[in-house]
C-alpha cells in the first residue's frame, strides 16, 4: 500500500493531516484529528501501564520542554546534534547531504563524514535538484530550536531535542525524593523538537514529535543480572544483527543464548524481551513485522555502548523502519551534567559511591501510531475496508446502534450508551443508514466492537455484540455490556454464539 | 498557609520544583515530579471524561504547538497579546508596569493604558525597584515566542500562546470529517507558551504551561436554548458579579434566574452549570472555595461578549485566583481565520449559511493542580500532616502494606499488589517501619486508600482497607480489592465495619 493511500485514509477519516493547512502549513508538522488523538492517547496509556509496572520504583515525570542552554551543552546536543547539509550557490536551496546522496546513488549514507560527502559530490558531479546549480558550502546544521526567554536579561534556552534530558536533570532530585534505591526509572511521555532539514514520511520524521522514553538508572556492577531474568530466559528475541544484513535474515534466539552468544548483559537483554513482549504479546502485532536491528559502530551514537533498534515492517514507507530503541547510554549523560552543572551525580549504594548508568527504552510515539495505521489497514476485496487495530488501542471503545431508527430502539440504545459512558468507555453512536452500512462505517475507522439493540432487546434486554475482525455476533445481556466489553478489549475471545461470557 | 510551605511540600514529597534547577533554572518554568505528574494526569483524565461526554459530537484533537505566523496574525495575538512594560534607563531592568504600580500603590491596574502608566509613574515618582534609576521607555512587549523553522527558506512561526488556535484552524476539516452538525466540540489538552515578563506564584503564572480547553462551535441563533437546560434550571450557581465587588459577596442564583435576571443566554448558562458541577459535584471541592467572577468590560478580552472566570480560593497565593473561564468568543476567531487564510469558514445548517460562534471552556491545568494541592493540605495538630485530595485524583490509587515484614505477609501483599496492578491500578508498596508510620507516610502524599495484609489474611484471605480521611478501617475479601477500590475512588462511602461492599 502506498503512502498516499495512508495519507488519504488519515485525512478522510480523521486520523491526522498537515498542521495549519488553511495557511499552507509548514513541512514536518502534523495535527492529530479526533481518531488519531484517540489512537495516540490509547497507545500512550497502554505504554505507561506496561512499562511503569515493570518495577515499583519506575515513575513518570513531566519536565518542561524549554530548557536552558547548559542542559544541551552537557548533553552534547549543541555540538553534535547536527545533520550534514549542502547549499546550492545559485538558488540557495539547502539539502540534507546524506539524503541527497542516497537518492542519487541509491545507497545508504547515514553517518557519512563531511570529507566523504565532498568527494562523492565532486566524483559524481551531483548538482542542485531544484536548479541544477553547483553545490558548495558543505557543512553541518544544528537541529536544536533556540528560544529567548525574558527581556532585558534574556536567558538562552532551547526546545528539547529528546525527552531524555528532562529525566537526567531531575535524576538527583527524584533519587533523594524516592527511596534512594536502584534501579530507579523515570519515564517522560511528551514532546520533542528538531529542526530537520528534510522532514519526510509524514509522522515518521517530523519537526515536532512525541516520545515515550523510560530512563532506567542502575548500578553498573549489576549489569549482568536481573531478578526476573529466568522468566524470560527461554523467550525468543527476533534479532537482525549487523552480520545478517547481506542475507537479510532474522534470527530467533532465546534470551539466555543472546547473553551467551552475543555477549549482551542480562539487564539489557531482559528489557529487550519486555519491549518485544509489549509489541507481540500485549499489542499482538504480527511476529514477522517485528525485529531488533543491531546498529553498527558507525550508525550508533558514540555514547551508546549497546544499541538495538526496534523496527516494524511499515509497507507504506518502504519496509522496516525504526519505531523504538534499547540504548545502553552508560554514565555519559549524568557525567556530562555533573561536569557542566558542578552538581555531584553520585549515589551511595552497597557501600560504594558511583554514578549510575542508564538504560534507555525510547519510543517514537508518532511512528508507532503511524505503524498501527499501516499495519491495521486491510482491503477485503468486494467486502469492506477495515482497520484491524489491536483491540486495546482501537479508537472508540465501541459502537452502539439501534437496528432501526424507531420502535423505541433509539431510546434503548441511548440507555446502553449511557451505561457504557458511565463506565468510562468512549462510544460511537450511529442511527443513520442500513445496519450493514453502519457496520462498514465502524470497520473503516477501526472500532473493534459494535452493540446493536433490536426488537428482541425490548423483550429480554439482550443485545448483540459484533466482532470487527471475524464479523461474528453473540448475544449478551445489556447490563453485562461494560464488563463484557472491557474483557473483549483486553483480548479475550468471544464466547460461543449465544453463550454469555461468564 | 504560605506559598513557601506549599513549595516546600511540593519539593520534599515530589510534586513539582523549579525546572532544570541544577543549572539554576529559568523563572517561570517548573517540572512536575512523580507525584505531581500522577495528580496532573488524573486531573486531565477526569476532565476529559466529564467534558467530552457532555455531547457525543465533542472530541479531543492534538494540534502542533508550533504554528505559522499567520495563525497569530488572524487571532490577533501578534498585535494585542502584549504586556505593558517599563525599562530602567540606568540598569536596563524591565518590569511589568501594571504589577509595579500594583506593588507601589496597592491597587489593581490590570488593563491600564500606556498613557495612564506614564502619568502615574511621573506623579508618584516611581523608580526602578532594583537600582532606583529612572523608568522611561514605557511600552508594550509581545508575549509570543518566535521560532524559525527550516533553513534557507525559513518559515516564521511561533509557539502557540493558547491551545484554542489549534482547534480553530482545524475547525473546518473536522466539521467535514465528522457529521457536519452543530454543536461540535473540539478539545485540546496540551501546552501553551507565553514570554511573561513577571512569572509568579509558582504554577499560577508560568511561561510554559498546560491548558485543557473545549471549543464549542454552535449556531448563534440557538444561543437561547439547550436541550438539557431543564436539568439544570434549578441548580444554583455561585456568582460574584461586578456589582458585588465592593461588598465582596457571592450570590447563589438558580440557572433559570441567571437567564432571567442577568440576561445570560441558556446555552452559556448551561455550560456554566456543567463547569461548576465538575468542581463541586465530581471533584467535590468545598462550595465556599468556588465562585464565578464576572469580568468588567475593561478586564475582558475585546472579543469576549460574556466572560465569567472560575475562581478558587487558594490561600497560599492570597485568596481567589482564576483557574478556568467560560468565554463566549462569538465568531471573532473563525472570522479572523477566514479573512487571513481566505478559506471559507461558513457551514450550512437549517437552510442557512453562517459562521458558527464559539463558546470556550478554558482551564489552566497547572493552576488547577496547584489549587488541589493547596486545598488538600491539612495539618492535624499532634496527629498528622495529610493531603486530602479528591479520591478520584489522589496520586497513587492505593497503598499496600504487609503488617509485618515476615511470616509470609510480604508475599501475600505482593500478590495483592499484582492483582491491583493487573486491573490497571497504580500501587504504592511499603514494608519498612511501623504500620502507623507507614499510614502517616501515605497520608502525607495523599493516597486515599491503604490495604494491609495481616495474620488473619493468611487464614481467611481478608485484608483491611483504611480510609485516609476518616482513618477508619473495614475488612474485605482480598479478591474483591480491585472492585472495592474502584468504587471507593469514585466516591462511594465505606461500608460498615466488617460488612463487604456488596
Amino acid at each position: 500500500m502506498s503512502a498516499d493511500r495512508i495519507l488519504d485514509i488519515a485525512k478522510r477519516r480523521g486520523f491526522f493531516w498537515q498542521s495549519s493547512q488553511i495557511y499552507g502549513g509548514i513541512a514536518g508538522f502534523y495535527d492529530y484529528a479526533h481518531l488519531g488523538t484517540m489512537l495516540k492517547r490509547k497507545w500512550e496509556s497502554v505504554w505507561r501501564g506496561f512499562f511503569l509496572s515493570l518495577d515499583d520504583n519506575f515513575y513518570e515525570i513531566s519536565p518542561s520542554v524549554i530548557m536552558p542552554k547548559n542542559v544541551f551543552v552537557a548533553s552534547g546536543h549543541l555540538e553534535s546534534f547536527v545533520d550534514p547539509i549542502v547549499k546550492c550557490v545559485k538558488c540557495k536551496n539547502v539539502e540534507r547531504a546524506d539524503h541527497l546522496l542516497e537518492t542519487q546513488l541509491k545507497q545508504n549514507f547515514e553517518g557519512i563524514s563531511i570529507e566523504d560527502i565532498e568527494k562523492l559530490i565532486k566524483k559524481h558531479n551531483i548538482r542542485c535538484p531544484k536548479c541544477r546549480g553547483e553545490l558548495r558550502e558543505i557543512g553541518e546544521l544544528n537541529m536544536m530550536f533556540p528560544i529567548e526567554v525574558g527581556t532585558s536579561d534574556a536567558a538562552e534556552a532551547y526546545l528539547t531535542g529528546e525527552t531524555a534530558q528532562g529525566a537526567y536533570v531531575n535524576f538527583k532530585l527524584e533519587f533523594d525524593c524516592l527511596r534512594k534505591r536502584l534501579p530507579m526509572g523515570l519515564a517522560v511521555v511528551g514532546k520533542a523538537f528538531r529542526n530537520e532539514i528534510a522532514p519526510r514520511n509524514m509522522l515518521i520524521r517530523m519537526r515536532e514529535f512525541s516520545q515515550a522514553e523510560l530512563q532506567i538508572f542502575f548500578d553498573p556492577k549489576k549489569i549482568n543480572q536481573h531478578p526476573d531474568f529466568r522468566k524470560v530466559s527461554k523467550y525468543k528475541l527476533r534479532l537482525f544483527p549487523v552480520k545478517n544484513r547481506k542475507k537479510n535474515k532474522i534470527n530467533e534466539v532465546s534470551c539466555s543464548d543472546v547473553v551467551k552468544k552475543l555477549k549482551l548483559p542480562k539487564f539489557y537483554v531482559y528489557h529487550m524481551a519486555k519491549v518485544q513482549q509489549f509489541y507481540l504479546d500485549l499489542l499482538k502485532l504480527p511476529h514477522k513485522k517485528f525485529r531488533f536491528r543491531q546498529l553498527s559502530d558507525e550508525e550508533k551514537a558514540f555514547y551508546n555502548k549497546y544499541h538495538w533498534d526496534v523496527e516494524l515492517d511499515i509497507e507504506s514507507v518502504g519496509g522496516f523502519k525504526e519505531v523504538a530503541g534499547v540504548h545502553y547510554r552508560t554514565d555519559h549523560d549524568l557525567k556530562g551534567h555533573q561536569e557542566i552543572s558542578n552538581q555531584n551525580m553520585e549515589v551511595s549504594a552497597d557501600g560504594r559511591k558511583f554514578i549510575p548508568h542508564v538504560l534507555e527504552l525510547s519510543f517514537g510515539v508518532d511512528r508507532n501510531v503511524y505503524a498501527l495505521l499501516d499495519l491495521a489497514y486491510e482491503k477485503e476485496k468486494g467486502v469492506r475496508d477495515v482497520l484491524r487495530f489491536p483491540r486495546m488501542v482501537s479508537t472508540f471503545d465501541a459502537a452502539v446502534f439501534p437496528l432501526v431508527n424507531k420502535d423505541g430502539l433509539p431510546e434503548k440504545s441511548r440507555e446502553l450508551q449511557c451505561l457504557l459512558v458511565d463506565n468510562g468507555l468512549k462510544v460511537f453512536y450511529d442511527a443513520s443508514g442500513s445496519i450493514g452500512r453502519r457496520y462498514r462505517r465502524v470497520d473503516e475507522i477501526g472500532v473493534a466492537a459494535s452493540f446493536t439493540c433490536d426488537h428482541q432487546t425490548l423483550k429480554d434486554n439482550t443485545i448483540t455484540l459484533r466482532d470487527r475482525d471475524s464479523m461474528k455476533q453473540v448475544r449478551i445481556k445489556l447490563w453485562d455490556a461494560p464488563n463484557v466489553l472491557k474483557r473483549f478489549l483486553r483480548g479475550e475471545e468471544l464466547p460461543k454464539l449465544g453463550k454469555p461470557f461468564k
